[in-house]
């Protein structure tokens, strides 16, 4: 055990950022020599409260993860002390993940209750997968679907993420800027972001520039200095308005270099009634190409509101309550046993049927009914094969382990998602009382559904 | 770029995990040859609502951050691309922290706008530290608070933490298991905290375990074959009362063989009536010594309420609502300069103005008054060799950029949490309407604030 650390989550330790109850489970089946293949579903349980869609995202991490998991000497030096038999350390130090998954590809938008990973693998190497499985798609696709109304409301208003201070720790901080980028956000604060994934990194300057300086305007004259072609000034240190006239000054000052101020930011106060008077002051000057910048406490219920007041704001610094997805910071992402094979090596459905909790049985698909003009009109979740109105949303990412899936860039994704976007009708849009967007259930799926019902019931003595 | 990789942040990559402006505004001090020291406080600004005081944690990773910060080729190569100048990019390849900081210990309980940390060094080092200083301590300061309220409820039942699932990436869910145990939980789900804090990790069955079996008794069967001293078989997956019942019967064939059924675990339904009836069930059986385990959605609310019902309950698993902070997922935490160097080499206090975020300047001291029997009184925020009653609360804990403080091992973190929670009073750990703590400003901090805003507003023409 390492006592002092800065970052603790490697790639080699992934394998063990897992709950025991994997571990002991797969350890159970191990003693019981149950090795059949079994099918799982991740999916989202419910909708939440003032969200109509989700922006599915984290597949390639949960990809990668199912690529490279492996346990190190270390791992299973803990698990022995902890009481884990011999013959099964032996076997995770061999193991490899060889199943085959479905998904949905990432960016697509997505509903409750629809399997968006499908994992068929021998029973352990599917269940050690349900930790890190659901913690990245969890994450990921909170923050997208959060940044998508964001992006929405902004109405092709640029959206900056500026969350990283408050994101929950190194990872989130990364996953915030990439999933906010996949919604629609124009770039990004965090430069390893920036490296990592190529987002565009965009940067202003903070308070302690101005303070640190004897003069307001003396802190924007340095700056200009050292960025003339790219800069913009903070003005709400002291007083918006006169902050906004020394911004003027500089910026001609600029001009006679041969240089353009690029925006001016505020970040507090009545931003409706400041952006109008900056806007006002700075097209005075002959300042109009010099944009407005907003940023402080703000998330989607709050740039539609500035911008149905009629806010002169160019562009939105969001950061805290869409990088931490303030008002729900979670989606209710399950992964649950779907089929396992009985003892003449077929494959039966699993469902359970715990209060408020049942699960859906059986290899499933999802199919997308859409209209004449390509809007989504609806969605049937069916069995594997079955045939349905509809096309299918599942692809197969990974056979025998191995990714057998292009995985997209970036900027694919962000397209998927933008293109999903134009295409899903605006009602499911509104920030509040959006209506429940249709996901049906097929024929033969409820049919199983009742068959499966009425069985478990009898096996297990319910009535 | 690494267009698809599966963890992102490690130790190397550290130093620009930071936001654009952080680099910008140094390359600009650095342009203009300002390198004299400057003082920055890292505090939390606000209270949430329902929440009464705060369980500060995340220093150990600050100052590991602070020791170790560092450009590497490729952070130097992406920052020229991006348009910094050469003789800032030599700075930075030679990088050292060589400040002061002072702070609180981990695990002292805080309220907002006391400095929490400060930080003193040339200001290019310390502006340089803001970003991931504000994001360790806001993660798992928000994370220790919310857990401190489920434990407070608890009344010293078991509380383990089960949301690595849903915490927001892989950091978070190594942070909400360190800062929950800080907080008193008993333990966590997350093996890999195990092996890396040494937290106790607990771990029962998914539903998965029970339908892959034909028979959810055979599944319990098998696991108390693999566990047999300690099972816990999680009794919802079909019918909460008939689950019991066959536990009890695997619970029996367990005595025979000299083993005693550790648990039985509800994850759904009505947890009073059902944990009732399931008391009486084992006990009937003279299974008394089996315990009963909760989870399920739970938090500082539900788990009140259900104690409060007298739910039969002896431990709780309490995952997403607490390991997100859900009902508010970020505390306030900024990081503002509150002192520079003037031109005579002199220290001067430094604040903005900024509607509704007006800042505190000078260097500063939290003391904490007590009573005669040790309890929390009030704390008064004065400045740094000021003569107020109560103790001071920031030690020491950097000095010339290295650690110069014994950095406590997590079980004195620990202790620290729960003795500083034993002398809060009472009031301030119910739930909702909780009173104010005071928080005081000593004279001279007053006096400073007040002509310190007279100074600016002539200095800056506000007037």
């Amino acid at each position: 055990m390492a006592e002092h650390e800065l970052d603790f989550v490697n790639e080699n330790d992934m394998s063990m950022l897992t709950d025991l109850y994997e571990l002991t489970m797969c350890a159970s089946y191990f003693d019981h020599r149950r090795k059949e293949p079994a099918t799982f579903d991740l999916f989202i349980r419910r909708m939440p409260p003032n969200r109509a869609y989700f922006v599915f995202a984290g597949l390639e991490q949960a990809l990668m993860f199912l690529e490279k998991i492996k346990f190190t000497k270390e791992h299973i030096n803990y698990l022995r002390k902890h009481g884990f038999k011999e013959n099964f350390l032996d076997y995770l130090v061999k193991f490899k993940f060889t199943g085959e998954v479905w998904a949905v590809p990432e960016g697509t938008i997505v509903f409750p209750n629809e399997p968006l990973m499908r994992v068929t693998a021998p029973i352990i190497e599917a269940q050690i997968a349900e930790s890190f499985l659901l913690n990245t798609v969890n994450v990921q696709t909170t923050i997208a679907s959060k940044a998508s109304r964001v992006v929405n409301v902004a109405k092709g208003k640029s959206i900056v993420e500026f969350g990283l201070r408050r994101t929950h720790g190194t990872d989130a901080g990364m996953k915030a800027a990439r999933c906010s980028y996949i919604a629609g956000c124009t770039g990004t604060s965090n430069v390893l972001a920036g490296i990592k994934y190529g987002i565009p990194v965009f940067g202003t300057m903070a308070h302690s520039f101005i303070l640190f300086f004897s003069r307001e305007i003396e802190s924007f004259r340095a700056f200009a200095k050292s960025f003339p072609k790219t800069s913009t000034f903070l003005i709400d240190t002291f007083d918006d308005i006169k902050g906004a006239k020394k911004a003027a000054v500089v910026a001609k000052e600029l001009e006679k270099k041969g240089f353009r101020l690029n925006s001016v930011r505020l970040d507090s106060g009545d931003l409706v009634e400041i952006s109008k008077k900056v806007r006002t002051l700075l097209d005075e000057k002959g300042l109009s190409y010099v944009k407005i910048f907003a940023s402080g406490d703000l998330d989607e219920y709050r740039v539609e509101e500035l911008l149905q007041k009629g806010a002169r704001i160019d562009a939105f610094g969001v950061g805290t309550r869409m990088s931490t997805s303030a008002d729900r910071p979670y989606v209710d992402v399950i992964y649950k046993l779907s089929e396992k094979m009985d003892k003449n090596g077929r494959f039966v459905p699993a469902m359970k049927l715990s209060e408020g909790k049942i699960t859906f049985p059986g290899r499933k698909q999802v199919f997308r009914a859409v209209d004449g003009s390509g809007k989504f009109v609806k969605d049937i979740v069916g069995l594997h094969n079955e045939k349905v109105e509809g096309e299918p949303l599942l692809v197969r990412v990974m056979e025998k382990g191995e990714i057998v899936y292009e995985l997209p860039t970036l900027e694919k994704i962000r397209e998927t998602a933008l293109e999903n976007l134009s295409k899903l009708p605006d009602e499911y849009k509104r920030l509040e009382n959006a209506p429940s967007y249709p996901v049906e259930h097929s024929p033969r799926l409820k049919k199983m559904v009742s068959e499966l019902t009425r069985d478990l019931r009898k096996v297990e003595r319910l009535d």
